[in-house]
C-alpha cells in the first residue's frame, strides 16, 4: 500500500487510524471521541499514570514512543498534542519513526508548531490544527468524548500544507463532533491572541487585583459572585498551560495586550477627568453582540486547483466552515 | 402602633411589609423572592409596562409613587432598586411621603447612597443593601424568586446606622434567600470595585480588543470558545446599569483600575523582554484558588451595646455572615 503519493483515493480518510501524542484533557478528550466515532485508535504518553489511566478505560495506550511511533509509519494520522515545551524531542522520534505517518496537532499556537516540524523535516507530512475548545480541567481524569461536539476546530491551510495531509486533519476534527475553519498560521495566531491569550491575561489580573488591597481583600474574595466568578475562571487553569500557549505566541499577544492595556488606560483617563466610562462600555457591548451575532456558512472545500490553501483561507475568514469533507 | 422609637420588640422584623421601588431584575426578583417567603409586599415601578407586567403575574404594583408610598408610611420597609440616576427624586419622595417608613436600597454602591440618603434627610431610618447577584439580563421579564437563593447580601453598617434599620434590611435579605454580611459603605465599594466594577471594565476591553485588528477580527469572533465567552458575558449588561455602578463608584474604581492596569503593563514588558508571563500567571492562580477557598462563618449579629456597627464590620471582615437574626 503506497500511502505517501497524496492521491485522495487511496484510502478513505474517515478510516485512517488516528495515532493520538499526549493524552492530557484535550489528547485524551480526541482519543476517546474518534474512537466514539468508530475510528482505529491509540495513543502514547509520557507518564505511566496517564497511560495506565487510558488503559483502565479500554484504550490502547503505551508509554514506548518508538514502538508507538513505528505502527503509526503505515500511513496512519499523528496527532500531537503536548505541551509545547515537549514539541521539539516529540516531532524529532515522529521523524525518526513514522516518516510516512500524516501529521497534525491540537496545539494553541500553529506559527510557532510550523516552525518547529519545518525543523524537524515534516512539513510535507503535516496540516496544523487547533480545537477550540476546553476547560481549566488537565489530565486523563478531565477527559471527555464529548468536549468537542459543536465546536470549532482550525485546520491550517498555509502555502505549504499538503492536501492530502489537510484532509487527513480536517477528517479528525469532524470526526470528534467539530465544526473545522481553515485558516492560515499566522492569521490564526493573531486571533487567538485576541480571544484567548489575552482574555487569559486580564482574567489573571482581574484575580490578582482582587487581593492587591490588604485593607478589603478578604471582604472582596467573600463578596465576589458571577461576574468575578466567570470572568476569573480561566485563571483556575494550570499556570504551565497558559503560559505555554501565551509565551509561543509572543508577538501576537503583545499587539493584543497593548490594544487591551490602551482601552482600560483610556477609560481610566475618562473617569478620572470626566466621570464616565460610556466609551469603553458602549464599545464593549457591542463588541460582546457581534459575538452573539456570529453566524457560520458551511462550504464544501475544493483542494484541486493551484492556490486551493488560499481559497480555502479566504472561505474561513468569511465565516465558512466545513462540515463534511469532498 | 409606635414604629418609630427603634424598639426591636415592636413588631416581629420578619412581618413588616416591603414596598419596593422599581420592578427591573433586581427590585422584581426582591418583589417574587419576599413573596415567596410569605411577606406581604408591594411595588412601584416609574414605567406603566413594568407594572402592567408585574400585575399579570399577580403582583400588587402601581405607577403611583405618592399613594405607593403612603401604604409605607405605616413603618413598612422601603426598599430602593432604582437605577442611579433616578436615586434622588425617589429619595425625595420617600421624605415627603413616608417618613416614618424604615428605608433600604439595592443599588451597587453604598458611600454614593448614604450621601443621597443624608442629603433627604433618611438616615435615621436607613441601612444600606446590596445583594451580590445578578445577571446580563434586565427588566421584569428576567425577574426570578430565586436570583438571590445563596448569594450573599451586604447590609451596611455604618456608625450612623440605627439597629432597627439594619435587621428589617438584614430580614429583607435573609427573607430573599441570602446570607447576610455586615460591612461598611467605604470598605463595601472598595471590594466591589475590585470584584464587580473593575472585572466589568476588563471584560469590555476584551472585548473590544477581539474586534481591534480589522484583519483578523472576522475570524477571531468565529473562533472564540469558552474562555471568551466566560470573560466576556458581563459585557452583555446594558450599559446604562454598567455605567450607573461604575461611574457612582468613581475613586474606588480609579484604584481598582490603576492595579489591572499595572499588573498588565508589567507582564507586557516581561513578555516582550524576557518572553514570559510567568509572574501574572502564578500570581493570579493563586488569588483565583484563594477565592475558592472561602469560607463563611455563621454568626448571631449583637446589636444592643455600644459599637455595635463596628463590631459588626469587622466580623464581616473576618468572613462572618448571619444566617439567623437573634
Amino acid at each position: 500500500m503506497e500511502l505517501n503519493c497524496g492521491n485522495l483515493d487511496d484510502v478513505p480518510t474517515s478510516d485512517t487510524p488516528v495515532c493520538v501524542l499526549g493524552l492530557g484533557l484535550i489528547g485524551g478528550s480526541v482519543l476517546r471521541a474518534l474512537t466514539r466515532a468508530g475510528r482505529a485508535t491509540y495513543g502514547w504518553n509520557r507518564s505511566q499514570a496517564g497511560v495506565d489511566a487510558a488503559a483502565a478505560d479500554g484504550f490502547d495506550t503505551s508509554s514506548d514512543l518508538a514502538a508507538t511511533l513505528a505502527r503509526a509509519d503505515e500511513g496512519h494520522v499523528v496527532l500531537v498534542a503536548v505541551p509545547v515545551p515537549a514539541l521539539d524531542s516529540v516531532l524529532a522520534s515522529v521523524a525518526d519513526h513514522a516518516p510516512h505517518a500524516w501529521l497534525t496537532d491540537a496545539v494553541s499556537v500553529k506559527a510557532h508548531v510550523a516552525k518547529r516540524v519545518a525543523a524537524a523535516g515534516l512539513t510535507s507530512r503535516y496540516a496544523g490544527g487547533h480545537p477550540m475548545a476546553g476547560t481549566a480541567q488537565s489530565g486523563w481524569s478531565a477527559t471527555d468524548a464529548e468536549l468537542f461536539d459543536g465546536a470549532t476546530w482550525v485546520v491550517v491551510a498555509d502555502d505549504a500544507t499538503p492536501a492530502r495531509a489537510w484532509l487527513e486533519a480536517a477528517s479528525v476534527g469532524l470526526d470528534c463532533g467539530a465544526a473545522v475553519v481553515p485558516a492560515g498560521s499566522a492569521e490564526h495566531d493573531a486571533a487567538v491572541a485576541r480571544i484567548s491569550h489575552s482574555v487569559h491575561m486580564v482574567a489573571e489580573a482581574a484575580a490578582v487585583t482582587a487581593e492587591a488591597d490588604p485593607a478589603a481583600s478578604r471582604l472582596a474574595l467573600s463578596l465576589a459572585a458571577s461576574s468575578f466568578r466567570d470572568v476569573t475562571r480561566v485563571a483556575g487553569t494550570p499556570p504551565s498551560l497558559v503560559r505555554a500557549m501565551c509565551e509561543s505566541n509572543r508577538d501576537a499577544l503583545l499587539h493584543a495586550l497593548d490594544d487591551t492595556i490602551a482601552e482600560l488606560s483610556a477609560v481610566r483617563g475618562e473617569l478620572a477627568e470626566h466621570g464616565t466610562v460610556a466609551g469603553l462600555v458602549e464599545r464593549g457591548h457591542s463588541a460582546r453582540r457581534d459575538y452573539d451575532a456570529v453566524t457560520r456558512t458551511p462550504f464544501t472545500p475544493a483542494l484541486d486547483g493551484a492556490g486551493w490553501q488560499r481559497a480555502l483561507r479566504e472561505a474561513g475568514h468569511a465565516g465558512g466552515v466545513v462540515t463534511e469533507l469532498p
